[in-house]
């Protein structure tokens, strides 16, 4: 399990220093971290933490949110991810997962109904953080969520429209996060997992499992549980180029109501037998 | 509202003659048709009722579920097929609603993952179909399901997917399906209606509305209640040429809840408002 990172929303119930511990007791070389989970901690105890027990930090999570309207909505947005890109350096990762918002004012009585201006919106704030990013020494990660997603957390919704976003930046600066959850029905995926070759900054997995909970967010499964091939689509993403972390995350209550230990060993069981198999 | 045709779904509590006099009552020139509607009433019945009024048929819906493993699942399959392009025929549309299947076994203990291999088993048996349709005068309308269904409805996810099948066969025999609910979201949707051209069989409408209730499948709002631009939606299969019926179909219990003629009421006046604009 070389290639393992736990994403440390995968055992949510756990502080950082607790995901820290478990980790090094179950031999994982790798953690995702989250900006609430470091903020509770503190950032230097957090930096410190990871650094003794000798842990990669695989990703920050998560910056992004860049669809809010206005100047003030730009201002605070850049405000924010550079907290995040600055973060993320003292964490020691080169990677910050872009969650990029959805429409403005999505799920009120009066939503934005201007996909198109949202994702307009998306992309100028990207160029505005780039050059950031570059001086940071860290990625921004798009990260294409569901398209059942896109009214109110991200218009970005194919690994195509991530990479058409990307690729207007030095790859240094710019990436993408292939997460299976949120890319595996996509007809073109093979192609755009080729396409994306060294613009892959984050390789995220759980799977696709029925029926949905009636909070959709909440819906993925372990590795192996649900619909997903994941030995097709590692094949892909290695095939592509990939060597970094395989991190898995996973939001799902029963999962998170499970204790840590047990749910780190389940895992790892499933990623040795449906993911970075010998 | 001369395009304006009620998807009967919509009013799920109406038996098909209370639709048919519902549209009569209303002045709505065309309705769509459920099989299981349709074998409640009686074909003959039906076609008569239908006739009687004046109403044109949109569309019946629905054939597809083609994913079914064995010969016996492709057999099974194309005798369902067969007899719903009969009954369409029969009923005077010249459209049959295709959604294709999920994975097999899908939301089981032990789904298929072989997502690939379901979406050629959709090809195999349009292929075995499209002669019939051309026989009986009706297209296959492919209908693209929202992503969120690919597993346990539809391995066909997007309009560019519908239409790579679809060019596979003369324009006749198999068309698809532009249904707002399913499509919204994605970034290649204004150049794969451009394409869709003629191949446009059915246009669909109901609005994206969070949030998303317990079962994902009854989550379909009116026109204007949600997310999607209606206006920049209807201009881009205007512009492809698309000069039929628009049918409102809507899942939602709530509004199958609601009388019927209150929710047609409602239906006209949305039309008017956001998609048959004078």
């Amino acid at each position: 399990m070389s290639r393992l990172s736990l994403n440390q929303i995968t055992t949510r119930n756990w502080s950082l220093p607790e995901a820290v511990q478990g980790c090094v007791d179950a031999g994982v070389p790798a953690i995702g971290l989250w900006r609430d989970k470091v903020a509770e901690t503190g950032l230097a105890t957090a930096v410190k933490l990871v650094r003794d027990a000798g842990l990669a930090v695989s990703s920050l999570c998560r910056g992004g949110f860049l669809t809010a309207p206005g100047p003030e909505g730009l201002q605070a947005a850049l405000a924010e991810n550079l907290r995040a890109l600055e973060e993320a350096a003292e964490l020691g990762t080169d990677t910050l997962v872009m969650v990029v918002g959805g429409l403005p004012g999505a799920g009120s009585a009066h939503p934005s109904r201007d996909l198109a201006g949202a994702r307009a919106r998306v992309a100028e704030l990207l160029g505005e953080l780039a050059p950031h990013a570059g001086d940071f020494g860290v990625r921004l990660a798009i990260e294409p969520l569901h398209p059942m997603f896109c009214a109110d957390r991200a218009v970005v919704s194919t690994l195509g429209q991530a990479l058409d976003l990307a690729e207007q930046f030095p790859v240094e600066q710019v990436g993408v996060v292939v997460d299976s959850y949120h890319v595996w029905w996509d007809p073109r995926l093979a192609e755009q997992i080729a396409r994306a070759g060294e613009r892959i900054a984050s390789y995220q997995v759980c799977d696709w499992t029925l029926p949905l909970p009636p909070d959709v967010l909440l819906g993925r499964g372990h590795v192996g549980d649900g619909h997903i091939d994941f030995r097709a689509m590692t094949d892909l993403v290695d095939a592509a180029g990939y060597t970094g972390w395989i991190e898995v995350e996973i939001f799902n209550q029963r999962i998170w109501d499970t204790p840590g230990e047990q749910t780190l060993r389940t895992v790892i069981e499933r990623h040795r037998a449906h993911v970075e198999t010998p």
